[in-house]
């Protein structure tokens, strides 16, 4: 038996969408809403402007936004004690992945109780959640529309990944305006990791025909319009194309799942606190280099959709060529090839490795990967 | 401001996926759910199938299958007494276009009380619906994840079109394996609406990223599989496809709405119950032919999906191919060029060209139609 799932949010994209935040909010039933975000969002201004839309909605709120890139267990508590203390009934969640996951992961503690480690894992989460809007201002992590939460271990220094249908926000703002205040390694950055949602799940085993038109769009759209964007906070075309590009990637891999980067990227994460996105660009060639022999037809067909003329080509050359336009994509916008910035020991190779192949994004790689394999990418990215 | 809203069900598509509806539906907290059906579904065996599921998950049921193509007004209300009196809190669809249109219909009345023409239109629904579970067994309508329920006013003699984003359902179930018990005329006319859907949302004022993948890759498998799936009974390769691109076009057409050729068809489908997508079918080309000036492109983005080789051809010469593929795979699959079965009067045409006008389908055609223009169409369809 072969089933697909297929589960998304209600989406409202396109500019000044994010206007429709308060209305979006009382047709959940909101009677007092808990608004999340981070310090740097906060600076660029948009909190003040969700806080306005909610007080001329006459929506009470009250706010959160101690909350750090890959954000922690701890800041989930403190988030869910202001939740609980204010007597709040509904989530907005505005910002990246790291505001947005929060948001999620404060849900689940708000109606489930215990840590948040209890709900690592696949569908662990048993009463429905408070609802959730989710205003998403960097074009990069798809967490507005997906069905997944990361948040990292404190103690275990290590991140969970926490999947279920139930975290499926209910309604996605996506604005692109908001892209504009991103500045340009941010941009880059979270556009890889975009590129690394459209590849992994369209290779995933769990990809069906539903999460491949949105995978190949988002591909197709991140090949032509990251560079431009990175170059621009203000070429409005580049910013609504990521924008696009980054909510189709969220809806693929929300349902495809993901693979190998994922999995190895989070090992790192949680480990060393490094950027996302970057990881993901350094390991993404690697992985793509390992999966090739799983799936050699659809490395065809993502070099196409990266506009390479593969006429003429083998699998192996196609493939080649479209792992070659990944690292030129990231030499052009300044992300390294390597993880320089950490000194990892061999005791830090074998730890990362171990904690990679139990990631729940392991799974659904397409090709099979052992410890050892995990430890010759790591070397590397190195 | 140019927003764009996409809202679609859960999700449930493969073989066999029917054995998921009474999880389904006990997921969603149903006590006792209506089955909705019709005697064609209920001969065919699928109605006893649903009934077994539900038993095998403890979960209590009422039936209704006092449904007809077309199906009307006052069978919504009988689907009503049934769904109020047996106290049920939950209803699943079995069927086709009608039955899941009387579902939605059903539950607006149990939900919002009075008569369902008081809810023709645009977003006329107040109070939140019971929880609905669809499974759609013609690859069709897709009324399984639309936001539309079009029902035959018996006393005016017309179509309502009824549109609201809480009639998506909550989970809908598409099992290509229900095909196979559809005859060959079912499959043909049911085919045709699924390419009139992919089409007019493709060229609807409506349209957006999100809509057009999904049109075009429907576009693309109706253009390959509908004569196989005309063909065979058993070519589950086409029944597998047919059911996808149904399922692609309803996600499309839900969200960018349609155009002329549905807000005709309504209006001659309302007052001489033909089979909605034969009338779709007969219109299509003209339509298409009409359309063609507003949205030239568009009509050489629709040659290339079909697989016609568009390089060195005018626009005109693309959208000509087009429409001459639409009239080739409708005599293919043996349906008529005109509606010989019924003859119209004059009043007939002046009545229903001012019903089409107003239907809520016209708003988003790409070209502005008037009186004369739809009174010249159906007279080259008559």
């Amino acid at each position: 038996m072969h089933i697909n799932k297929f589960v998304i949010p209600e989406i409202i994209f396109g500019k000044n969408a994010l206007d429709q935040a308060g209305e979006a909010c009382l047709r959940l039933g909101a009677k007092k809403v808990l608004i999340v975000s981070d310090k740097g969002v906060a600076n660029a201004g948009w909190l003040d402007h969700v806080i306005e839309i909610c007080r001329n909605s006459g929506l009470p709120f009250a706010t959160f936004t101690d909350i750090t890139p890959n954000p922690k267990d701890t800041e989930v508590i403190k988030g869910c004690s202001v939740f609980v203390e204010n007597e709040c009934d509904a989530i907005i969640g505005v910002g990246g992945g790291s505001a947005l996951d929060v948001v999620k992961a404060i849900a689940i503690l708000a109606a489930n109780g215990g840590k948040i480690s209890d709900y690592e894992g696949i569908d662990k989460i048993e009463k429905p959640l408070p609802p959730m809007v989710m205003i998403m201002t960097t074009a990069g992590s798809g967490s507005e529309v997906s069905q997944f939460s990361i948040i990292v271990d404190t103690e275990r220094k290590r991140k969970m990944t926490i999947v279920s249908k139930t975290l499926v926000p209910d309604i996605a703002i996506i604005d692109p305006y908001t892209l504009v205040t991103k500045d340009s390694a941010l941009t880059a950055t979270t556009g890889m990791d975009v590129l690394t949602h459209a590849i992994e799940a369209y290779v995933s085993i769990a990809a069906t025909p539903l999460t491949d038109v949105q995978a190949k769009n988002a591909l197709a759209l991140v090949s032509n319009y990251l560079r431009p964007s990175v170059a621009s906070k203000t070429n409005m075309e580049a910013k609504e194309a990521m924008a696009m590009a980054s909510l189709q990637a969220g809806l693929a891999f929300s349902n495809a799942i993901l693979g190998a980067a994922h999995a190895i990227s989070h090992a790192i994460g949680g480990r060393f606190l490094l950027p996302h996105g970057e990881i993901n660009a350094i390991l993404l060639p690697h992985i793509m280099d390992f999966n090739f022999i799983a799936v050699p037809k659809r490395f065809t067909e993502i070099a196409e959709m990266m506009g390479i003329d593969t006429r003429g080509l083998t699998q192996r050359d196609a493939g080649n060529a479209a792992i070659h336009f990944v690292k030129q994509l990231s030499i052009d916008i300044g992300i390294p090839e390597r993880l320089n910035e950490v000194q990892f020991s061999e005791e830090d190779i074998d730890l990362i490795s171990r904690t990679a192949l139990e990631d729940a994004c392991m799974i659904t790689n397409p090709r099979d990967m052992d410890l050892e394999q995990v430890k010759t990418i790591l070397r590397n990215v190195l």
